[in-house]
């Protein structure tokens, strides 16, 4: 067999959910594409790992020193939104609702994978919150057990700044979601944080 | 957002069964990669791309002028298999029971997508039949309406070489397969091709 395809094949199983099957079609579309076209997708993967930076303020994935949300003059520098990872910033960007900053931890705590609250950004965090400029810090992190926990060791962390106010974000039934087959936690939440309507 | 994971993210969404979605877990994925190994996933992409060439003499992918298939002196050089693309190739050299040569048309006759007989490496096997040392072909393509259209030409070309004995690979039921839920042509097929078993 071709060397050249047997090394593509391999390089494109370091990817997840790609077999040795998958890696053979992508390789035989790869072959497909124009030249520029292949080069451009393969310079792009080398550029993205080796120039990409983190923002020296919020952790947020970054072409320079600061990402643009950070260095963005309009937004609310009053409210800090904490969020797991990059992805998640990114799907509450996407509801273009949310006009504040974030903290991106990079992770939760796990003991079982070995990840303490020194390997997450929060260190970072608290330093953004001595400069007093901060009023707000919304944490929207996952409600899995090491989410749970993170959250716990957040809010043990922030009672050292008194005048900062802490919320997470509403649990509850989602838009479109049936209740049928909603578990029972979130149905407990839902019941227990319920909202008086006005009537008529 | 950042214009580099922007960029990945796009570039990747080339591929085939990649979205918005997976070309971001993709990215983050590549962004938890050592850099070499990113940059060698680059650069195997751009180089099978650049320098992967087709077999002289079977189509097969190659690094050189002739496949490793075509080289290999310890092959049987009167039999020809001619598959319709490289993963059947592939398939077949998998099972390790063939010794025989390739020949990859690279498609099959598709009137509806514009694919003639001139489309595929057709001329090719006739050149390879004019030597005489080629004694049978073995036709190895799928059943599909493009499939059995592209055996009728095929046929019909071979019909120029009387010495060339031709057959195609039996059709049957797969092992394995539930009777039960095969369809009923290759059943038809199946029936009809029977073969009378020595009893006791």
């Amino acid at each position: 067999m071709s060397q050249l395809l047997d090394n593509v094949c391999s390089e494109l199983q370091r990817l997840p959910g790609v077999g040795k099957r998958t890696a053979l079609r992508l390789a035989m579309h790869i072959l497909k594409m124009e030249p520029e076209v292949a080069n451009s997708l393969a310079s792009s993967i080398s550029r993205f790992r080796n120039e990409i930076r983190h923002c020296s303020c919020c952790n947020n994935l970054s072409d320079s020193e600061l990402c643009p949300i950070c260095s963005d003059t309009q937004r609310d520098r009053s409210t800090v939104c904490v969020v797991e990872q990059v992805q998640d910033l990114m799907s509450i960007e996407n509801t273009g609702q949310y006009r504040g900053l974030y903290h991106v931890l990079g992770g939760v705590i796990s003991p079982m994978q070995g990840i303490g609250p020194s390997d997450l950004k929060i260190d970072l965090l608290a330093d953004r919150l001595l400069t007093g400029e901060v009023k707000e810090v919304i944490i929207a992190i996952s409600t899995s057990v090491e989410g749970e926990t993170t959250l716990f060791y957040l809010l043990n962390r922030l009672k050292a700044y008194p005048d900062v106010k802490v919320s997470t974000i509403a649990r509850g039934i989602g838009f479109g979601d049936e209740l049928e087959y909603v578990d029972e936690l979130t149905i407990t939440h839902a019941l227990k944080n319920r909202r008086e309507v006005v009537k008529g």
